[in-house]
This record gives C-alpha cells, structure tokens and sequence, in this order.
C-alpha cells in the first residue's frame, strides 16, 4: 500500500465528488497551437464551481468526515479559493465552517467566504497570528481542520482534474500545471503516473516564489522567505509531502516572471475568450516564454482558476 | 417552396461549414440559474473562429459559390466581426477578399481583418462613402459581395448556431438573441421554426438603437438617425428581409440600457469566466433587467461573440 493516493483511491475520489462538482470542459485554440507549434488543450477549473479546482480536494476531505466529525465542524485558513471551496463543500453537507483570515484579506474574498455561509475569525496579517487563531479554534470548537494541500484527502481530490483530462484526451506527451504549496501537481502527477505513465508532469511556479523550483533541484525544503508574485495562488510554501510527491513523479519545474505571466494571461483572455486568473496563466507562459518546448507535442493544461478583480486588471 | 431558408437548407449548411468552424460548447451556471430563477444555457459562440458567429453565414456563402466566382475574390465592408469572418472563409478557399473599412476603424480591427489576409481598402467614414467604395471594388475586379445579414446564404449560415443549441438542449422553451441587422435572430428564428415549433425566439436591441423593436411593433420599417450602444456589433439597421422573419417568426423584441448591457456583461465575465463583447451580453441584461420573465423556464441565449478591447474595458 502507498502512503500516497493510488489511481484506485483517486478514482474512488471522483465518484465521491462528481454529483457536487462541474464536468469542466476542455478547449483549444488554433491561434494557441500554431504559436506554441503542438497541441496544446486547456482543462478550464476556472468554470469549476468557486471558480477553482480548490473545490475537489475540499468536497472529498469533507467526503471522507464521519457525522459527528461533522457535526463539531470543519475549519481552514486561507485568503483564497480554498476558504471559499471549503465553505462551500461543508455548507452542502450542512457542517458548520469557520474560516480565519486575515484582517486585510480583500473585501471580495471576505464577501465571497461569507456568502456560502461560513463564519469569518478575523486574524492580524503573518503567518504565526493565523495559526495560533486557528488552533483557537479547533481548541474552542472541536472542528476539523482541513490543510489547502498538506492532506492526502486534499490531494486526492485536486488529482481528479487530471483523470478528467486523461480521459478526454488519452496519452498526452505532457500535462502543466502552476505550483503553489503543490496540492495540484502532487494529485495531477499521482493521477497520471497511475493512468498514463508515459506522460510527462512538469510544474511552473513564479520567479519571485520558487521555493518549488529550488527545492525540486536541492532535493530538500528550501523556502523562500518573502514570495512575491501578482500570482496571489501560488505563494505558499511546498510541504515535506508535496515535495516528496513531486521528487517521485515531477519530470521539471520552471519558472516564470511576472511579465510572462501578464502576457499568457491577456493571450488567454483575448485568444480564448476565457476569464483566468494570473496563477492559471503560468503553463502558459512556460510555453510562450520558451521555458518548456512543446513543438510537436500533445500539452495538457490545468487552468487552475478564474478569480480576478475586475476593477485592477493587471493590464 | 419557402423564399427563406428551410430547416432542411439550414441542416444541409450545417454540413457544409462543420468542417471549418468550431463546434462551440453549452455552458451555464448555477448562480445565473439562481438570480434569473430558471435554467439559462450558453451557446459559446465566443469561443467560436474569429471569435464571433459571423464565421457561419461567411462560409456558408463562400462555400456556395462557383471556382469561376472564388476567382474573382469576394469583398464586403465592415469594420468588426463580418469582415474577419469573411476574410477568413476566403482564406479557407484561396479567394482573394478586399475588405473595404473606414480610415477611422479601430486599429485592433485593422489588423485582425489584414491578419486573415484580407486587402484593406479604405474610405472615409458614413454609410454613403463605404457604399460607394464597395461599388467601385465590384466594378473594378467583379468581386462577390457578401452582405453582413440581408442574403439568404448568411441566414442560413447563421441558423446553424440555434441548430447545434437545439441538438445539445432540445425542448427549450425560449431562445434569447442580441438583434443589429437581424441576421442572427433571422437563422435562430427560422431553425427554431423547422426543428423546435414550440419553443419561443426572443430578440434583444439597445435603447440607442431600437430599429428592430419600433420596426417589430410598427409592422414597417422605422430606421433610428443616429444609432448608439456600446454594443457596437448591433448598430446595423434591419432589411426588408430580417424584418419580415422576425415578424413571422419571433415572439418579441425589447430593448435593454447601457448600464444593464454593462451590468449583464461584467456578471458573465464574473460568474461564468467567459470573455463577451457588450453586444453578446444583451440577452442576459434582459433576464436581469427583469425585461424578460424566465423564471421557470428552460432558456437558451446564443452568445454572438467575444471581441473586446482588454484597454478600453466600460467599468
């Protein structure tokens, strides 16, 4: 037995989650395929539900709950996509959530954690007030935490995105995805070392938040202390997990600026019609940038999400 | 024999253009389903070739005429999406095209319409110097003309759209279409007919160019002096043809503001991550604009395109 999901447990993963979840669809574009010279088709977790394939591994987390794990609750910290997937996910099974985040996190996100009716425990910015508010929490309420991507049940979930692209386009030469704490490409390259072996995973991750990139080559942890990036997705930290998943079945990890970013991001937007935020535009970018070489290829694309503020357009 | 296309025409132009266009997806939401209080579906037609479903009618008509037409090349004027599409179908045939536009056309436009291989020729702006441009390309090299909506050939292309939205959501109850020169709404209105009599055809027009909606009530012809919407793709005025469609086939034309234009537009982007031209909006304002009532009901909405200038975005 593997301490990591098998494809056996992912695809139990899927029918767990798929009455809850959106059938994503894939798309191409010629105007793309004859830029980067291969094939290249998107599977777009942007028209996910929450706008993010965040809510696959925090649908099957909560899957997994027993009742009366449920019944004391369930908790996480996070500024984004994941407060509101969990929100959501334990809302459909009516479980209490209580979501930290911190005091300065922007209104839309507060909005939007508040909306599926989660209760919002304020914190001061920085990593230490979150996590002592956090245990504050499950201290005072019992709750279950659910980590963004530390969590085999998490990374289980995320994993289902790619098994859905496998099976509508069988035996891709490569799949990217964008890495942040790595909760997608360790369930991405989970899936498809079960299903498809021959195809390669190669992760992107912003130049000013390449703790991936140097920790992939270091072979160990090596954080980056201030990550910064206009990708707001991709600057936690990778776990011991996620490094180890991605030490086994990563072929490559590159890296992107921030201009290349911007400029896949507006190519998606203009090209393809569709609305992704900058974390989802890194493959992209890896491939107009150069960084990776898909001439001739088949290419599978993760868009990892398509939350943006449409009033601070970074163009 | 009907003057208009018949459901068997529009079938056999179905065939014709498969080869050259995109199958475009059905896409709907969950929170849209929830504020409008029934199922809205999405036909993608911004995901379409040259981003708009002008591409239908433009094939159509290029894929009927003869190789001794095709050499004399084909020509129309327009500055927005019938251009491209023209360009484009002719391309696909080794026909020469002039595309005549005014000096004054958006430089993006410019540049798509030359980018698909098209002569530029150009005139000075106002309906009566394009005219006589037009004219004076048909004189000179005997070229085909294709009318953006008043031609059956385009109709028919257009018709197609509705055609694959009734294969993939058969029984809808409505179908909501933006109206300009009645192009769209005439193949929607006239596919509808032959394959889904039941289901009713709804046409939206902006406040500032409400030609089809006097004209509709008035059972004549009644041209707007001065039309102006941000829905720069429905600023055409009707023909004797699209009006006599529409009167005998669409259930009603109403008329939606600026700000709800806007308002459905951003909601699309927002809550469906799809990238719409103002003109593609329309149908929604008027679901959210409380000018159509669907609660209950099972609608469809044929999403005319998604080219937008990413600079000069109306929020």
């Amino acid at each position: 037995m593997s301490e990591y999901p098998t494809i056996v447990d992912i695809r139990g993963a899927a029918e767990r989650i798929t009455p809850f979840i959106n059938r994503t669809p894939v798309l191409a574009s010629t105007t793309i395929n004859r830029i980067a010279g291969g094939e290249v088709c998107f599977k777009c977790e942007n028209f996910q539900k929450v706008g993010a394939f965040k809510i696959r591994g925090a649908t099957n987390a909560v899957s997994k709950l027993s009742n009366d794990q449920l019944g004391r609750g369930v908790t996480t910290h996070s500024s984004g996509n994941h407060a509101a997937a969990v929100a959501l996910a334990a809302a459909s099974r009516n479980a209490k959530v209580v979501v930290v985040m911190p005091r300065n996190a922007p209104g839309v996100k507060k909005e939007a954690v508040a909306g599926y009716g989660a209760t919002i425990v304020y914190c001061d910015p920085g990593h230490q007030a979150r996590e002592a508010a956090m245990a504050a929490v499950v201290d005072d309420t019992g709750a279950h935490f659910i980590h963004p991507y530390d969590d085999n049940d998490v990374i289980e979930g995320q994993a289902t995105a790619a098994l859905e692209l496998l099976q509508e386009a069988p035996g891709l030469d490569m799949i990217i995805t964008p890495i942040g704490g790595g909760g997608l490409i360790s369930g991405t390259a989970l899936a498809t070392h079960g299903l498809s072996p021959q195809t390669r995973v190669v992760g992107v991750e912003p130049e000013g938040a390449d703790d991936a990139f140097r920790s992939f080559r270091a072979g160990k942890l090596i954080p980056v202390d201030e990550p910064r990036s206009i990708a707001d997705g991709l600057l936690a930290p990778l776990s011991e997990r996620t490094l180890q998943i991605i030490g086994q079945h990563v072929e490559n990890v590159v890296t992107v600026s921030e201009e290349q970013i911007i400029h896949a991001m507006r190519t998606m937007w203009e090209r393809m019609k569709i609305v992704v935020e900058p974390s989802a535009a890194l493959p992209l970018a890896a491939i107009l940038a150069g960084k990776l070489d898909v001439s001739g290829a088949r290419v599978g694309i993760i868009v990892s999400g398509g939350n943006v503020d449409m009033d601070r357009l970074p163009w």
